[in-house]
């Protein structure tokens, strides 16, 4: 199995964090997203103890919570003690409800909105990480309107290829977000920054992408940034506080995804990140990494109910779950590669070619093609493996399907973290 | 202007259904979906007029409500006359709140749960369109325990290409949609459905695909339809009381798109379905037809506000604003063409080539690439056109951004639909 938490128990059934899947989804019903909370802790545990060992005291992993958002995650990354990464005020608004101590807060994004910038301020948020012009003079005029003197990293674009998905690819030159070294104007607003009023810069932050699985392009990152806070010294004799390397490490969700040993990896970067500190003559700044994908992609399974089989002549056969590309968007966006199985018939010989069909009325609805599982029925539990990440925090309403709960399990039991959705919560909002 | 309803006003603004865009933009916020209600029930009004005028009586336009489903929307088809195609419960369960006549309603989709099929029986649906044997199955035994009689079409694969985005493209053998003739698997289907207790068979569906801008295809599927209607006939003396059509025409949403005369093809179609029934020597099923993107596309825009322009060197200019994927994923699931353009500064020359990138915290979140708009700046109201089909449909809470308000305008006045959600309750289904 991918996963220590994935095993079959005596009943033949796929069993996630002990529990076994086919009473799960008897007695909470599918479609059912089930995270791992004892591995999630495990996972956040491991960044924060790698990050510490390898580039010392400061350093700390922040959770970047678009990839998995509800009010208890932000409880549980709070209490393993990481910060978090926010991305809009909808996330800020529940880590505020969680109580989450939002000095450790880094608020994300493109397109910060003025309402974003005064609702972050007003409650107490850490560091804004800026990504424009327009930004940094909205942020100066509210901060300045609250008597706030508000802590920065600006967004710098390194200009790297990281190989990933093109929709997942962040660091190039060309991209939406940040301010490219390679034209100067990251140079630009580090000028604008130190001379704006309210306003502290604190250091820098990139972005590579995400579902990176070498340390290299990690590597070649800190080699431009630290070139930059070299660069940045010298010209502005600005010493940089903390350097955020962006994402995480990336996850295996086939058999065919290598394995990552994420401290070993971390221990590379470390060591060439102090290598390079030394060469460029500048103190090691406090390193931030931010994960997502890889603290909560393998904390999750989705829970299915089979509904129909359909083959066809020689072509091909279809199995349709009670769910589909609103739970689950990520193969319709970008040809995600998943796991999937029959939970309740786990131990059966999986000899049958088919892909796995959602239930919207859309061809493109689809989880997986050409999967091999043991000839499904009506019925059958399915479980896709590997969705703490990307899944209910994409989730949509389309074809008016409600969103499933998100049940946590773990040694200290099972509860709702997030109750699924009724009828009549679909029309809450009409009039 | 791409449709009637488009007009540029004396203050220089886009001006929708008449109402400033600009005006509108400050009112109610941004993002915001505005939808044109005089459009929509003449678009219902154009497809009722000519399919009874063309086909004859009996024949009917089923709003095909996955397109864009809210409660008021069911209100405005059910006064036009016009019956429904719904996908799940959940448009149900909206169909029924609004009052919709569920006799004219028909529940489509490849995997409807046994919790659905006892919910739509319950609630007196008219017809399903059953997709797959164990849903016919499921379906007389249900509508067996309440004593009810139920109507049904078969749903057919009529094995066409329509040469249409392989996502919106069901009516190829190779699909989880329906039975296909090809494989003989639709004529078992019809036995069953014939020898089925508390099963009426009262005809067929097919659907080739959406955004089909000719003729042909609706031709080609007639034929092989009538085809199929006559062998029934012939092997089980089956008269076939309806036969539906599938989808409706294609929408124009940039000016290189086509205009489609929608009463002129019906013509064109029902002429050809005439001369094919006598060839056939059957007598003429009434016809049904499932218009969803051609019944609301045109009805609406989405507002937006400019928040940043980056301009990286030679490389590309990004315009950012305050909405994206979540509201409007098509560009990131089908790279969908749409019109862009300033809502405040609609007549300035648009000389500024840039792409509209939504605010997620991901490289794939955009809007449109290479299009042209007078340079923006922070504050301006960007509009984009022809969202009225799946954009709200498909929205998601990606990133944590709250759904936008759905405002409907028209000559009475201006109402909002669906209001604008809140940070609560984007946490109010959280523990």
């Amino acid at each position: 199995m991918l996963y220590s938490n994935l095993t079959v128990n005596e009943q033949g059934h796929l069993a996630f964090a002990g529990y076994d899947t086919v009473e799960l989804a008897k007695k909470y019903g599918t479609a059912l997203y089930v995270i791992d909370e004892d591995k999630l802790r495990e996972n956040c545990r491991m960044y924060i103890d790698a990050m510490e060992k390898h580039f010392g005291g400061g350093a700390m992993p922040l959770y970047a919570s678009k990839a998995l958002c509800f009010t208890e995650i932000y409880r549980i990354i709070a209490k393993c003690g990481m910060g978090t990464d926010i991305v809009s005020s909808g996330e800020l608004y529940t880590a505020v409800k969680a109580g989450f101590p939002l000095e450790k807060a880094f608020f994300h994004g493109n397109n910060k909105t003025d309402a974003d910038i005064e609702y972050a301020i007003k409650n107490g948020l850490g560091y804004f990480v800026v990504d424009n012009e327009e930004e940094l003079d909205a942020i100066s005029e509210i901060a300045g309107a609250y008597g706030v003197m508000q802590k920065i990293l600006l967004r710098i674009t390194p200009g790297i290829d990281p190989h990933t998905h093109k929709a997942i690819m962040t660091g190039s030159v060309d991209s939406k977000f940040g301010s490219a070294i390679e034209t100067g104007r990251a140079y630009e607003m580090v000028e604008m920054a130190l001379s704006g009023s309210n306003i502290v810069l604190k250091g820098f932050h990139c972005h590579i992408g995400s579902q990176i699985f070498e340390c290299d392009p990690f590597c070649d990152a800190a080699d431009i940034m630290l070139g930059f806070v070299a660069e940045v010294k010298k010209r502005y004799s600005f010493k940089t506080e903390l350097l955020n390397l962006g994402g995480g490490f990336g996850v295996r969700y086939t058999e065919e995804d290598p394995y990552i040993d994420i401290d070993a990896n971390i221990a590379q970067v470390a060591s060439h990140v102090k290598k390079r500190c030394e060469e460029f003559g500048v103190d090691m700044p406090k390193i931030l990494m931010e994960p997502g994908r890889s603290i909560v992609a393998n904390t999750g399974i989705t829970l299915y109910t089979v509904g129909s089989v359909k083959e066809i002549g020689e072509l091909k056969n279809y199995v349709s779950i009670d769910g589909g590309m609103p739970d689950n968007p990520r193969y319709a966006l970008y040809g995600s590669a998943y796991t999937v199985m029959l939970a309740n018939r786990a131990e059966e010989k999986a000899d049958f070619k088919c892909s796995i069909a959602g239930r919207c009325c859309e061809s493109g609805d689809l989880i997986q093609e050409g999967v091999m599982l043991p000839r499904p029925k009506r019925g059958d539990t399915l479980a896709v493996l590997v969705t703490g990440a990307y899944n209910y925090s994409m989730a949509s309403n389309y074809n008016k399907i409600p969103r499933p709960a998100v049940l946590l399990v773990g040694k200290s039991g099972e509860r709702i973290a997030v109750r699924r959705e009724t009828f009549e919560d679909l029309c809450l909002l009409d009039n």
